[in-house]
């Protein structure tokens, strides 16, 4: 039974452009126990990498398409080479063959590096190449859609910041999630479950690792991307959902003051829609009906097509 | 020979108080080709993690105490176990003895990382310990001391963010360094070799990876790290040269214009003082007999006894 599987990419076929022409593996199973990384790879030295996440929910990657774009606009914000979408699909799909636990549900992780640290002697004496890791998980933490109370958090950025200041990589989804760790740990404290992050100004940001959407009448708000956030995948499955259903959706910049006045506040990440009770003393009305509808819409597949096609007014991937 | 050698640690050892009593190795040598860190240790996954680094010169680690106080100070910040710096110490003396290349000045570096991800199924049947991998390199990028040349970038935070948002982690040494090295891709683009960050109200802080120096006549400047930025090693270092020379020293909230102003300005890292010839457009005289002067003494060992007794008013450690 394999309900952790761990797989080495040739990575060399899993960037640039053109198809490989190749039938070998793109991906080399190995025992989840194996130490596989170097200490010396700028994953470990630098947290110098970026990854995706998701639920593989009866067999299929939810949301994959979308993963592998943001993939693929975090490579470009990081100056990594270009991901092949198609080959990084294909070898999500090896990865899925190996895995046989009754878990409908296991969590999908590619990890990718930039290889090994130039700086040291190793990485000076390697190909350069980057390095790339999956995993998919049925033992690890999985999502549940109870409701869940939030903390405010300040991000310590103004809203302006990402066109000002690139080279502080907002929007890219990289390995350096120290901070986004150190933010868990203060939600721990304060014996609330998550935090949504704000700007100095008073601007609604996301979740350390998740996305934020608030509902007002049957209409979705969601912060722009371009405010330094990710774009959620999970979130446009939702306003996919949502305008399946009649409703409408929009990407804003939303006060916080704001966010508190919605009907209802939910969390997005990982194929999952999980309801908010509450953020600090404001409490939000659950429907756990529109949740489920939501959920085993996204998870049917239906929502996926639709998902792709959702972006703010300017444009992002 | 061995001019990269690679160490594992024993962890639970290096850790907590108390003597060990043991006679063991703390460290295990592997060859430095070993893959030797899990996929699914915090460091790969999260950035998870904390590191130090230091020039180990003619057999000796320059500054090490100041180094593994600030290694203490970063586990307190991350919420890791309090590190042993008397094991620790004893864990560098292992890895200097292994290492045998005819080079004087190898970088030692120092990796801890909070250990197996806990959300992993592999993390959640793991022991939780933290793990420490050391290495010394004779074969990566060493310290020169030619006058290099800096660009200013806004690091995104005001002055007084670290009391405010204590989980944005500002003076902790973490692993997450994805946008310390974005800053230096910046630089490249800028075609200079390396950056001073500031505050968005405009005071200075500190190079991605090293500490600045202002000189104003025979006195020395550097932001006070209460503004959120690492403690230098080689600043204590170099301010101790200086006070030997009959000169003072400061931490102050420094302007970026007074800043422009100085005298002569230093980059210090890794035992090693570097003279700045520029920022941006703004030219300094470089003293390079002072920094040879400057340099000689720290790599004497003449000025580490001293350095460690130098710190802010409010203390740090």
């Amino acid at each position: 039974m394999a309900s952790i599987v761990l797989g080495i990419a040739d990575s060399a076929r899993l960037f640039g452009e053109g198809a490989q022409h190749s039938t070998e593996p793109l991906m080399t199973i190995v025992d989840a126990h194996e130490r596989v990384v170097s200490p010396f790879d700028y994953a470990v030295t630098r947290g110098d990498g970026i990854f995706e996440a998701t639920t593989v929910w009866h067999g299929t990657p939810i949301s994959l398409q979308a993963h592998l774009r943001r993939l693929a606009h975090s490579a470009a914000l990081m100056e990594l080479p270009k991901p092949n979408v198609a080959e990084f699909s294909r070898a999500v799909d090896e990865m899925i063959a190996h895995y046989d636990d009754p878990e409908p549900g296991p969590i999908l992780r590619i990890l990718v590096s930039r290889g090994l640290d130039a700086e040291t002697g190793i990485g000076r004496a390697s190909d350069g190449l980057p390095h790339v890791w999956m995993f998919l998980d049925a033992q690890g933490a999985l999502h549940d859609t109870d409701p869940i109370t939030l903390t405010a958090l300040n991000r310590g950025y103004s809203s302006d910041i990402t066109s000002r200041a690139p080279w502080l990589l907002n929007g890219a989804k990289t390995l350096s999630y120290a901070v986004n760790m150190a933010m868990h740990r203060e939600c721990d404290r304060r014996h609330v479950d998550d935090a949504v992050t704000t700007t100095e100004d008073g601007f609604v940001l996301e979740c350390p690792n998740s996305s934020i959407v608030a509902q007002y009448g049957n209409r979705l708000v969601t912060p722009n991307p371009n405010i330094g956030i990710l774009h959620g995948t999970s979130q446009r499955e939702l306003f996919s959902f949502n305008q399946q259903e009649g409703g409408s959706w929009e990407y804003a910049t939303l006060p916080f003051a704001r966010l508190l006045e919605a009907d209802h506040v939910f969390m997005t990440h990982g194929g999952w829609v999980i309801p908010v009770a509450s953020i600090d003393d404001t409490k939000f009305v659950v429907n756990p009906d529109f949740v489920q509808r939501a959920n085993d819409a996204i998870h049917s597949g239906r929502t996926q097509e639709e998902a792709l096609q959702i972006q703010p007014d300017e444009g992002m991937f």
